[in-house]
Order: structure tokens, then sequence, then C-alpha cells
């Protein structure tokens, strides 16, 4: 397994090695627990070697920013992406978003069918609770304990899935700048916000004043995060983004474009992203690969 | 909330106050955590005031059968709950098992919309363990930190997911009896045990040897209730069962019933309540709820 991640590492070694050290243990997670060919390969389909896998990174960020090790932070990232990526797969769904296109690849449901989406979905899921709390993992438990209710309640009703409720329930109508804010930090931030807390958990020695600063920069950059979504829907070509341009404007969900227009959506992320480096001014060069993740949010694209 | 369940208590009594202590967190938990009207409502919907609540039943049968206390009991009979209704939630979706009605009513997707009940699905099963890891939880860490594995184990790829899957697979054929019992050992019997081992682990200082025992229970009765569950889809009335009768079999999934007819399979269950009756021979009669339930299972009419 890669060890090259170290602080003060860049952000494009840090997002690379979080790619391979998240599909290192996804792999062997997998591999442990799904004896079932067909359900084996429809979850690695649905979370390995896919994605920008920028929640794992966070994770790795926030691990190092804090002073901890990078194989600390091994099982809380994979357990994020598995409850990002479980939520890609049902959000796909015909009943859902009705997304073909995934990642640049069929989505879950067009690659195995309805049935086999929902259970990969359902599976992953579970899967980011096993790893969780196997007694394998290097975490005490008292702190992996903690960890699990910080990422239940950021996949369920106080994260989400309030989001997706929020979401479902605004097909159609105006929200208000408030409400959509209010939404996207369900849907969106209380993951981003787990992945760092999660993070910066790992490290045994982590203190409330730097688990604070951190949540402040997460919540910036969760919000910061959808928009520049927002922003990609409306002005990306699909082989860039990966799925079909436009498409949440054109199924009528809210997005910050419909409501601000691109110049003010593109300010928007430009002050988050400063609002979440100001956070970190307390935190040493450590806090490098967090800083240029912040700035990479709002700037990618795709 | 009622405290009428003691030792020795019979099995009605167990029944009816397990519905009453479940109803009574699911609604307290959903209050708490669902803030989102909708999902809120098909949430209550999809797992308060319905079903016989056996899996909950064999959780404080469990732990008054090693001399534990029925509150510490509560949030693991819950948790166990919501994975049980999580999977029903999903499996009657048109995609899976396309059941129009569950527990006499509507199924979820049929009240409230196919995207409502995926995702009601998914949120039950994330508080699930949110419950089980919330500090508010009277367990232990280190105890509460055992059930979650065992519980995601139970309700991911080595358990009712990986069941699931070989039930996709098998549509159409025909499997060995071993095939058959090893995909209701997944689907249906790692839950119970689960639902068992929870029972027992909430009482702080249960033994091994009634842990083994208990195990062996549980892996009986989970498969009696399985092939108990074919005999009622083959010879139940619609009314009775609350799903249309005999709906499996007309899906061309196999059944106990398919291969060995109506005799060798009632016969089965039998023997199977009598070895799980057997294996309790070293309790005291503490455990005669469990011991009633054995037989309950393998007697109900729905």
């Amino acid at each position: 397994m890669s060890m090259k991640l170290k602080q003060g590492s860049d952000l494009k070694e840090l997002l690379i090695d979080s790619q391979k050290r998240v599909n290192t243990t996804l792999n062997q997670a997998i591999e442990r627990v799904a004896s079932d060919e067909i359900l084996s390969r429809s979850m690695r389909y649905a979370c390995v070697d896919a994605g920008k896998r920028i929640r794992p990174a966070l994770t790795y960020g926030s691990a190092l920013s804090v002073g901890g090790s990078i194989s600390n932070a091994d099982v809380p990232a994979a357990a994020v992406e598995l409850i990002h990526c479980y939520s890609l797969t049902h959000d796909d769904l015909p009943s859902m978003d009705d997304d073909d296109l995934r990642r640049g690849k069929p989505s879950v449901h067009k690659a195995f069918g309805e049935a086999t989406a929902i259970l990969v979905g359902d599976a992953l899921q579970s899967l980011a609770f096993e790893l969780l709390s196997s007694p394998t993992n290097p975490i005490k438990p008292v702190t992996q304990l903690k960890m699990l209710e910080i990422l239940a309640s950021a996949a369920g009703c106080r994260g989400m899935a309030a989001g997706q409720a929020i979401d479902f329930n605004a097909k159609g109508k105006t929200l208000t700048a408030v409400q959509l804010e209010q939404m996207h930090e369900l849907k969106t931030g209380a993951l981003i916000k787990a992945a760092v807390r999660l993070g910066a958990l790992s490290h045994p020695s982590v203190k409330q004043a730097e688990l604070d600063a951190l949540e402040v920069y997460a919540t910036k950059i969760g919000l910061a995060f959808q928009v520049r979504d927002d922003i990609l829907d409306e002005i990306s070509e699909t082989t860039v983004l990966g799925k079909p341009q436009g498409s949440d404007l054109a199924r009528g969900k809210p997005t910050y474009l419909s409501q601000t227009g691109l110049e003010a959506a593109v300010k928007k992320t430009d002050s988050l992203a400063t609002e979440a480096i100001s956070a970190l001014d307390n935190f040493s060069s450590a806090a490098d690969p967090l800083r240029e993740l912040a700035e990479y949010v709002v700037r990618r694209d795709h």
C-alpha cells in the first residue's frame, strides 16, 4: 500500500494517494465480506476505481492537519466513501434522479439492473458501518463509536436522507436562498463535515480547538462544493462532467444558478473557499493539503 | 413505558410488551432525528405499529434468559427491528418482489411512491446504526461496538444482502436443499441470530457458554422461521397473511414447499423447534419466553 502521503505533501499527491488507499481498503473489505459473485462485482463497480475521492482526501487531509497518521485514517476514509457511493447508486435510480451516466460510465442500475442497484446501495451502506465497527480497526473503541455515531447521523435523517427528502419535495418549486442552503447542508454538507471530523478523530490526541476549527472549514467547503456542482451542471459538457449536462435544471430541481445567476454563484464559491482557509489560520503547514483542497473544490471542472 | 416484562412472563405478554416498547423507542427516535415531515411520516408508516415484532421479542427474550434487564435491551431490539423494516420496505419495491401489501396495509411504495420508499429504507438502516452508536445508549461502549459489528454484518454482505443476492439469481432456477438452506440462513437467519445475540450482550455479565447455546437456538429458529413463511405463503389466505397468498411460488422463487412438499416442510419446522428448545437445556425458567417463541415461530398463522 502506498505510504507516500506526508505532512505538507501537495494536493495532487494527496488526491492520487487517497484514491489508491481507498481502492485498496475497499477492495480488501469487499473481498473479505462479499462471497456472492454478482453482488461483489456490482459493489466494486459502484465504489472501486471511481470518482475523485474528494471526501477521502478530506479525511486524510484532516488527519494530517492535526498531526495524525495516514494509516489510522484508512478505515474512516473508506467508510465515508462507501456512504457517498451508496447515495450515488440510489440517487441515480429511475424513480429518483434517473441518471444513466455516473462518473463517465453507465450508472449501477444501467449496468446491473434496478434490483441489484438497490441491493448494492443497501450493502454499501451496511459495509460502511461494518468496517467502522470492526475489531481490526486500529482506532480505540470509544473513538470508533463516536465515528459511527457521526457517520450514521450524517447519512440519516439528520443529514443526507433529510436533504434528499427536501430535494424530492422541492422539485418544480422555488426555494428561498436559505432553504436551498439548508438542503445543500444536509444533502452534501453533512457527509463532507463527517469526512473531516472522522479524519481528525483518527488522531488519538486531537484537540477540541482543532476539531472546532475543522468544523468551520468543513461547513464552508461543504456548501462551496454543492454550489460548484450546480455551476458545473450548468456550464460543463457531458463528456467532462460524466453525467448529462444541465440535467438538474432540466428536471426543475432548484439550484443556486436558477436563483442567483452564474456570476453571483462563482463569487459565492470564492468567498466560501476563502472563509474555509481562514478557519485554518492557527494550523501549521500540515494543513496545506486541506487549504489546497478548498481551492480545488471551487476550481474543479468535473 | 410498560415495565411488565419479567422473568418467566408468558409469551403473549412478551409479544405485547415487545410491541409497545419497540413502538415507544422507534417513535422517540424518529421524533428526535427526523425533522422533515414527509420523511418522518413515511418512516413511521414503515416501522411503527406494524408487524409481529418477533425479532424484538427474541432480543428481549434473550436478555431475560441470561438474567438481563428489559430496559438495556430496548435500543438493540429497536435497532434490529429497524434493519428488518428497511429490508421489507426495499424488498417490496416493484423492481424487487413487487408486493403491494405488507402487514395488511399498502406497502411503503404504494402509500408514498417509489422514491420515498427507497429513501425510507435507506434512512431506517442509518437510524439503526445511529441508535446503537448513540452516547445515550445505556450499554457500555465496547459492547455497543460489538453489537454494531454484529448488526452491520448481519445486514450486509455476510447476511441479509448476500441472501437477497442469491435469491435474485435463483429466480426460476431449482436450488438444492443445501443451497436453499444457505440462502435462508443469510436472508432471514442472520438477522434473527443478531436479534438473539444483541439481547444476550445487553446483559453486562452474560457468559460465553450462554452465548454459545443461544447461537444454536437462534440458528434453528432462524431456519424454522423461513420454512414456516414458505408454508404460510402456500396455505394462507391473503387476508390472514397480509400479503398476496402464493406470491413467492407464483414468482418462481424457490421455496421449501416447491422442493419437499407440505408435509416434509411441516416436519422440518417441528424438529427445528425441538432442537432450538434443547439448546436451552441448561437455562432456568428465565428462558421460558424463548422456549415458547420457538413453538410460536412454527405454529403462527401469519
